[in-house]
């Protein structure tokens, strides 16, 4: 990523072990700035700040079983006494287990509390500089209600301080509905700033009214041909070098959409997971995993999975699976086949497929006529082109990375905590309704110098630049660059000055590298006044220092 | 501690486990304040902030052999992928790291570099709330020098940065030479806060020019008996009943002074050593450690200890012990018996004791003469009312609170890892030469609550007080404390409302509690003025808005 060339080049920053960074001087002045405009916006939206410690008591994660469940890797640590701890990775449990030691009443509700914190996540993989790292600074906040209409007002409030904070640092953000993995809740959005190399991809609308993750986009799957009349279902001959998708497709000359296809999925307790799709659509693993409250825990089956139920890939049957050889899962329990449906499995009558042998298959095969599975939900990935489920409009395709997310998290917690209670009005205990909110610091920075920066180097916005002025002495003109120093330091503005004793050439190059807004010349030819030039533009000016002041002062 | 007390009732912090706390809204205001003035400070005397990762990999600890050497104890972790990491207590070797990957020149120096980031120790016993945790945040700097003489005046200056940042908080600190300790360097001082109940222990002169830790306060020993001749050294009987010092006193007619003293150690590789100390003076065990480059290496000897050298308790001799039941140190090597003499042992002419058996004991014993030890060093423990080494005065006894230290380390780190070398003017690398500077801002805050208090609450020094003014409206004027409170807050006063139903007592008892500087009450009875009243004052006044946002502002 060109961020993280950018970053190491200017000395903002210097990798320690993979995944995790020094931040140098200049980086922890944009890093500063970045948390202040947050904690202003968190502030100014009747939050406050606090802080837990970054080591939690592993019993706490216990309680709400996330030792088991969460999608990063929880690092863990034992002090002297035995005592178990967990590396901080995100913060619920500690937020809630603060609050209800506090015995709130209604009175005293509701309350959002945050922290700026270290946050460890033991990823697989590091990659793409500050984009995905090991250890990072974490505003994660958490809010307290007395009910769910409260609630709704702060995720509200919350998402209107999201917008309007990266609107500060320059980045416009969509609000992204999306999948809320290990946080548990039962809705959440991102904030992504579209970037062509983004980890997240959604979906847009032409208006903006539907905006999707790809892990929840949902298209309008109507009935592809409802004029066809069901068939009778039929078993017949094929010819044995019809083996894949486009093998049918040759042969019956109909497309992908007419064709029935299964794909299998292994648990972590070794159950197996048939999903039916339409052909012509890819399975969206995440939904599936939602579909089942498996989050974090179907893997592609192997073709020793598929042996297990009797069969090999491209021969799955759309019914009928069980296991041939038993397995147990872990806590001895045979395991299970389970059959998911896609929603698409209803958009098209007569389907081809579903009981392929080497030179036999079923036709004329209908969902909830010839078969129906336990579990029916939507489970495709969206596609660019198609109309949004709720017919909001055509969906566009977009990539982006995710600086920020909101998530309502309902009872979740405070159901599987003891005593997370507040005292209601009536005088009787009741549980509190929670929502939680968080916003990675140097991803954010990173994905600043994504969208502000040109082939010379970085261009920072003036709200996060970690200097608004390069002053560049040229030789001969060191005493008056040090008045010129000073006197902008008097003004309160914040300036960088490159004293170095080489040429012109490297420090311009330099001043353009660490990109700060303004560059201030002084030279012996400058004289009493100064050549200013902004970094976004070409042209430099000879000005008075007093009119350069008063230009950097607008910015 | 009171300063727990208060700040745990207040609702500055709560614990989570033992030694490891949560600051709320109201502490992190406070903490924030603090960190804010050691910034200022900081950067004032030209340090730089940045950050350095918390999790340290192991392999840099052990470059410099910390991972067997550190008092306190070292939290390690290991993440998926098999790499070993420390949960940073101190952090010089990450930031030698980064300097050293810099590849500096001598025109880049000197830099004094600085992060606040969390530190971990994993302390046997938490104790004193915030006095002694196992999770704090720290703010540690690291300078780097061409030379010992540009250190000095670092070091001159982090110490009247130190003096002066302390003074900002209200904090009265006397810089007291100190052991190094684990750190590594040749000398160090600690900024003690005077408390009755304070860990440290530290002695000063009248004028204070001489002020000295006990792991290093030395008193001037001068022969107390110069008049006498030495005298023949002789074996003679002694009665049985005469066991403890006291009973030599009682059959001797002299008193303890006279002599000989052992007190017996147990190295962690199993040597033992024998500190010979005059009668009357106790060892420093730290100084002992010091003086055998065994830095947190010893315990009291055991009853088996004694009984391996031949001997048990009141019969160890000053002379002749060794092994008598051979013992093997960890590598394989036969453990040693290792004789100390302290100082004092040349105070004194005719020493009786050194060779004590049931009936019998040596008198007319000189050191020097009759035996002498191969480690001769200072390490007694300095006594309230003694002259300073120096001859700088009178020791007087003190108990502090550390609340930052300043370390010379020289050469020690870059001795041991390899490449910390800048290049000279003369193109040579030379290794830097260091300094690093620690605060701990929790223990800093508890020590401000330590120092302002009284029995009804927290009195904050308008610097680092949570807010500047308690707003207490009493019932019937809600609406005029609401004008009263966006006035202030207009002018930039910071204001906490106590607007709960409650009754004035208990409102004024916690705005007592918590402690801000002013205390401004709207009753219908003030109409359009308000009664103000400071924390530390007794009586309250009703005055003009306008005059009360004056005396605010000018407190």
């Amino acid at each position: 990523m060109i961020s993280h060339q950018l970053l190491v080049r200017g000395g903002f920053i210097r990798e320690s072990t993979a995944g995790r960074y020094f931040f140098l001087p200049l980086g922890m002045r944009v890093h500063d700035k970045i948390k202040a405009i947050i904690k202003e916006e968190m502030d100014a939206a009747g939050a406050q700040e606090m802080i837990s410690p970054v080591l939690h008591p592993l019993e706490l994660w216990k309680e709400t079983n996330r030792t088991k469940t969460t999608g990063f890797e929880l690092m863990r640590v034992k002090d002297r006494r035995g005592g178990e701890f967990a590396l901080g990775g995100t913060a619920e449990e500690m937020f809630v287990d603060v609050v209800r030691k506090m015995n709130l009443s209604y009175k005293d509700l509701p309350i959002n509390i945050y922290q700026f914190s270290t946050k460890f996540r033991d990823e697989l993989r590091a990659r793409g500089g500050l984009l995905r790292v090991r250890e990072f600074v974490m505003k994660d906040g958490y809010s307290f209600h007395i009910d769910k209409d409260d609630f709704a007002k702060e995720y509200k409030s919350m998402a209107d301080a999201y917008t309007r904070m990266f609107k500060r640092m320059g980045l416009a953000t969509h609000q992204v509905e999306a999948d809320n993995g290990y946080i548990g809740g039962e809705y959440c959005h991102e904030f992504q700033v579209e970037h062509p190399e983004g980890e997240g991809r959604f979906f847009v609308t032409d208006d903006g009214s539907y905006v999707a993750h790809e892990d929840v986009a949902r298209m309008k799957l109507e009935v592809i041909n409802p004029e066809e009349e069901t068939k009778l279902f039929q078993l017949i001959a094929q010819p044995e070098w019809v083996k894949t998708m486009d093998d049918n497709v040759k042969h019956y000359g109909k497309d992908k959409r007419f064709f029935l296809k299964n794909v299998v999925y292994r648990a972590t307790s070794g159950d197996i997971i048939i999903v039916g799709i339409r052909g012509d659509l890819e399975v969206n693993k995440t939904k599936v995993e939602h579909a089942l409250s498996l989050v974090g825990q179907l893997t592609e089956a192997t073709d020793e999975d598929l042996v297990a139920i009797g069969t090999k890939s491209g021969y799955v049957h759309s019914w009928g699976h069980t296991f041939v050889t038993p397995r147990m899962n872990p806590v001895g329990v045979p395991c299970k086949v389970i059959y998911v449906a896609d929603e698409s499995l209803k958009s098209v009558r007569n389907f081809i497929g579903g009981q392929k042998e080497e030179t036999t298959d079923s036709i004329n095969v209908n969902y909830g006529r010839d078969f129906k599975h336990e579990v029916e939900a939507d489970v495709a990935m969206a596609i660019d082109g198609e109309m949004a489920w709720n017919g909001a409009g055509i969906l566009h395709e977009k990539r982006g990375i995710e600086v920020g997310n909101i998530f309502q998290l309902g009872y979740h917690y405070t159901n599987l905590m003891k005593n997370a209670v507040f005292v209601d009005r009536d005088g009787k205990t009741k549980q509190y309704y929670m929502g939680c909110y968080g916003i990675g610091l140097g991803r954010t920075l990173a994905t600043i110098v994504e969208q502000y920066h040109d082939d010379r180097g970085m261009m920072w916005p003036t709200s996060v630049a970690p200097y608004q002025v390069s002053l560049v002495s040229l030789r001969g003109a060191e005493a008056r660059a040090e008045e010129v120093y000073k006197l902008l330091q008097d003004k309160g503005i914040e300036v960088l000055w490159d004293e170095r004793d080489i040429s012109p050439g490297v420090k311009f190059a330099d001043a353009d590298l660490l990109g700060m807004p303004v560059r201030l010349v002084v030279s012996p030819r400058t004289e009493q006044n100064v050549e200013f030039k902004l970094r976004s533009e070409k042209d430099a000016q000879v000005i008075s220092l007093d009119e350069a002041i008063e230009k950097i002062k607008a910015l």
